[in-house]
């Protein structure tokens, strides 16, 4: 690997068997709802707390794409996944139910790509024979970890956006019929000085840019390569923020070809601020909405840049600036 | 890889070119005090919060690692690392300052061996010339993130364990001159139902014994093939079960060759009760005392079982039990 490089070419072309997207009843209210394998009707999920709520979208997703794929829990070697929650344990104790051997990670709402880009490269090692990443989020944990008790009612600026109730997973195999993984490129902590925890898209968008930078640096490819790139969750804001950084680097990405997750689960719906975010929301648009569109030839080429904020409330509260972060996963159905 | 197998050769034999590890100052009174790096004497570090204290014993670690490699952070293609804090917070802001394309991962005190298992996987699979893996913990953060504030003097049961101040770092690599990393165990998360986050020696020894299992399964090696297997943090209680365990399962590893990282830091201090924890607890007993012992010749074949009890207080606090996982790695001299 030359110097300063940081992506993975997968010449094995890693094969994602199936994928799998579960939502909640505010994600069954948006555009996308249709993509979704499960949509709940009750935001506890039947649980008595929303921490089981959220572990038991994981659950369902993991499930549900095992079952796609056409395989056992059994088959699979390996099983990565995070959270937002505290000591990730909603994917914790989603790995004490599937048992699978299991690698913990976290990059915040990256986690997605993280966890996929790493399965990739486990397959195309040839060091396993089916690997599964997830990840989800919950917007009542999330409300209640990060900001204040949502009974407080408490104001958001524009500037907010809405954690999504979701939950994505896909099954990374060697072999079989599917989308292949192409490429994959790990980001670098970028931290602009921005302290404001409700505007995330705004922190995360340079994250964005250093990514995409690198990604079509590394591969020396051109910037219309791909049909779609999505950013993970930067929402409106950050989405603006970031059309303008990669104009200002002349990276020529058409932007027509550019949208964002958090834009598009919800759609224009003025609720969610500036838009979506939470690991559940890329996982859940890129595993359920984008992946039908490839497997229907809609898309041939689609770069999934997921952004993440590696805050916690006491980095916060003890007046630090929200360092961020981005990982890049190519995806093609050839 | 067989169905139901857990583990990784490496047949390219990545190299452990360099390691370092950092302590605080109740660590420089143990009997492994000559095998750091450096030992502060303030347990603040010169920072103003615990928290960023902790994150400047990971920062020490790895600079002093990247160092003793003889080479800069800039040849160094990635940088896995994670800890105990909330959104582990302590790696992501570690990563920041690096600024090394990073995958943040969460192990509990499983960590250490985690990041070293796949930073092992992406040297040997020739996907980056240099890989940096780390970890920290620190006795106060973990405290008051855990615990009771300290102020309380809240007694503890016998059970307990001192979360050591504590950080340590390796540079794998493709070549060059070092400790060879042979192969790595992914462990399943195992919870036995215990629910007392005062024992989580007890809690953690099954998972220990689960991984011990697979790894020489997989290896197809015999029991003696290591000169020395160390669990992570079991402390006196898990070491005492892990040996009952081990012995029911007709796994004869012999017992003066196990030991566990988590009795020897503090050696036989009596103010530690069972012994020490934490992510920095196996990670500098490794990456200082355990590997100055390889180099010096007393010890050729080494596996170490770093132990993690997943559980956070929330999940505490519904009243779960505690998920834990073992992961291993072997390191040998030749």
């Amino acid at each position: 690997m030359l110097q300063g490089h940081q992506s993975w070419l997968f010449p094995n072309r890693p094969v994602i068997l199936a994928s799998a997207a579960i939502g909640g009843p505010f994600e069954a209210k948006g555009p996308l709802a249709e993509d979704f394998d499960t949509l709940h009707g009750d935001l506890l999920l039947g649980q008595d707390s929303w921490e089981k709520a959220e572990r038991v979208l994981l659950e369902e997703a993991c499930d549900k794409a095992i079952e796609k794929a056409g395989i056992t829990k059994e088959n699979v070697n390996f099983f990565l996944a995070g959270d937002l929650m505290n000591q990730i344990i909603s994917s914790n104790f989603g790995a004490r139910t599937l048992t699978i051997p299991f690698l913990g990670m976290f990059g915040a709402c990256s986690t997605s790509m993280e966890t996929l880009a790493v399965a990739s490269l486990i397959i195309d090692s040839q060091s396993a024979d089916y690997v599964l990443a997830g990840t989800c989020s919950h917007n009542a944990t999330a409300e209640k970890q990060y900001r204040y008790p949502t009974e407080y009612g408490s104001q958001k600026p524009p500037t907010a956006q809405w954690t999504a109730t979701a939950a994505g997973a896909a099954v990374v195999s060697a072999k079989g019929k599917g989308l292949h993984v192409t490429s994959a490129t790990i980001g670098r902590v970028v931290d602009m000085g921005l302290k404001d925890p409700f505007n995330m898209g705004g922190a995360m968008a340079p994250a964005a840019l250093s990514t995409i930078e690198a990604h079509f640096r590394d591969l020396r490819i051109p910037y219309d390569h791909y049909d779609l790139v999505v950013t993970g969750d930067l929402g409106k804001v950050g989405h603006s923020i970031l059309c303008d950084l990669l104009q200002q680097h002349r990276i020529e990405i058409p932007l027509e070809r550019y949208q964002d997750c958090g834009m598009m689960i919800y759609g224009d719906n003025p609720n969610v601020w500036s838009g979506a975010s939470g690991c559940g929301c890329s996982a859940a648009v890129t595993y359920g909405h984008l992946f039908r569109r490839m497997r229907e030839g809609q898309i041939k080429r689609l770069l999934v840049v997921a952004t993440g904020a590696l805050l916690s409330p006491i980095s916060y509260q003890q007046g630090e600036s929200i360092p961020c972060i981005a990982h890049a996963v190519a995806i093609e159905t050839e």
